[in-house]
């Protein structure tokens, strides 16, 4: 399909793209200087295909280590190429860490930031005695027995639109620290203890804060009560540990259907 | 639990252990000189918890790149230690591919290969057209669609006990190439295609060799009376094509219930 064709009366053409990565090897999505991001990778790669600069701008900024499913990005270019070169070109550019799942012509209106009316994590622990050995990069090992119903309830207290400062790393640039928080779901399946959450937005930090906390009163170190607690402090110093990175997954965001994006993540660890 | 106290009539002990690894960085289950093998890892690690040269019989060996969920192994000693140095020790001494899930004393007449009456193994195919950044030295990634009830109709042709010579490597070793095959299942969920197979033995490649015919009648490639007629013709030429290793697992043996061995391997990808 070219794209060009329904929109040769503009000379800007613009793209999203799904993209999937694994963290592992990456500072994060956002360049850095003198260290190898996601973004820088596939602005390099949609550099070479377009034969002109190319800029992205992504949906959610994840971190050191956090792995993504469906991140979503878009790009202008005056240059028109089919939806193949962009998918096919991306996958010969790009390092074997990152793959273009989809790309989808969208109209100027679409804002792969600004126009997500929400975010999709899940965290994945590995609930056991023993160390992980395969998907050791992939889940957060944590060796004391975690109680579900525990952190499910403790979930249950910190759902709703609520300052979350006692959940943002000190680093973070948002604006405000108020967001809605509308899923926060535990549930275990064997070995593996999974929590899933989506919000209008996130702090930075905030969902390895929020599964620091439900780690802690899943283990019996505290109180049911405790979260709501943190919560109502907004005091960063109270929730404790950071959860590790290895184990968080960016899901997908979520987008007013009239985008029409195929965003369709196979979520990891089936379920 | 002091194993020896009850068995301190003889000079052995002898030890079954549940080991975890990721076949990614490895030259496969069996030492060979100047590469990384998990034998060599194993036996360096329980040779510095026992203070003297101890050697693991492994119940299935490896290839190149195949990952086990619970391989299982048994060695003897003549130092009396606990369950936990075995394993607590293992953790520490070995690669962080590699995992002891658990350490169980056993009688000699328990052998981790002659004791085994079944072995099962899950072939895991990421199915799309764009390539896997995410597990993907934990995928074989196929991007022809595949058609699930073609694969399941072939390989019901196969089961029961045959000459499988024509999905037998080369290099095979075994003494005879008859076997078993009681299990040979193939199932969808979202992008994968998971192939799940038990045989009381399986021949060298046997279970990558029969992956690789089942793709090809599940791309459309070959009827689905080919996999009959390969097995029929004990010719390893006909088969085709090996499947990648990646999406190899190793998933455990069975052994008769009274050596109560905590076999419990959670699969990858649940269900």
């Amino acid at each position: 399909m070219a794209a060009g064709s329904t929109r040769s009366d503009s000379s800007v053409f613009r793209w999203a793209l799904g993209i999937e990565y694994d963290g592992s090897g990456f500072c994060g999505w956002q360049r850095q200087v003198g260290q190898a991001s996601v973004q820088a990778a596939v602005e390099t790669a949609l550099t070479r295909i377009a034969q002109q600069a190319v800029e992205v701008v992504v949906a959610g900024r994840t971190d050191t280590g956090v792995h993504a499913l469906c991140q979503v990005a878009h790009f202008d270019t005056t240059v028109d190429r089919p939806e193949s070169a962009w998918v096919r070109g991306g996958s010969v550019y790009l390092p074997e860490a990152v793959s273009i799942r989809w790309a989808r012509p969208v109209e100027t209106a679409f804002h792969a930031r600004f126009s997500a009316t929400a975010r999709r994590y899940r965290y994945v622990i590995l609930n056991r005695r023993q160390r992980p050995a395969l998907f050791r990069q992939h889940y957060a090992w944590v060796y004391r027995p975690l109680q579900v119903e525990r952190m499910q309830a403790a979930a249950r207290s910190l759902l709703g639109t609520h300052d979350f400062s006692a959940f943002r790393a000190a680093a973070c640039q948002a604006r405000q620290p108020v967001r809605e928080l509308r899923l926060l779901q535990v549930s275990r399946r064997g070995e593996q203890v999974i929590i899933d959450a989506e919000a209008d937005g996130f702090l930075h930090h905030m969902v390895r804060n929020l599964a620091g906390v439900l780690i802690a009163i899943g283990a019996g170190e505290r109180p049911v009560s405790w979260a709501a607690e943190v919560l109502a402090s907004r005091d960063r110093r109270l929730a404790g540990t950071t959860a590790p990175p290895g184990g968080l997954y960016f899901v997908a965001p979520r987008y007013p259907d009239a985008f029409a994006l195929p965003i369709d993540p196979a979520l990891p660890f089936a379920g």
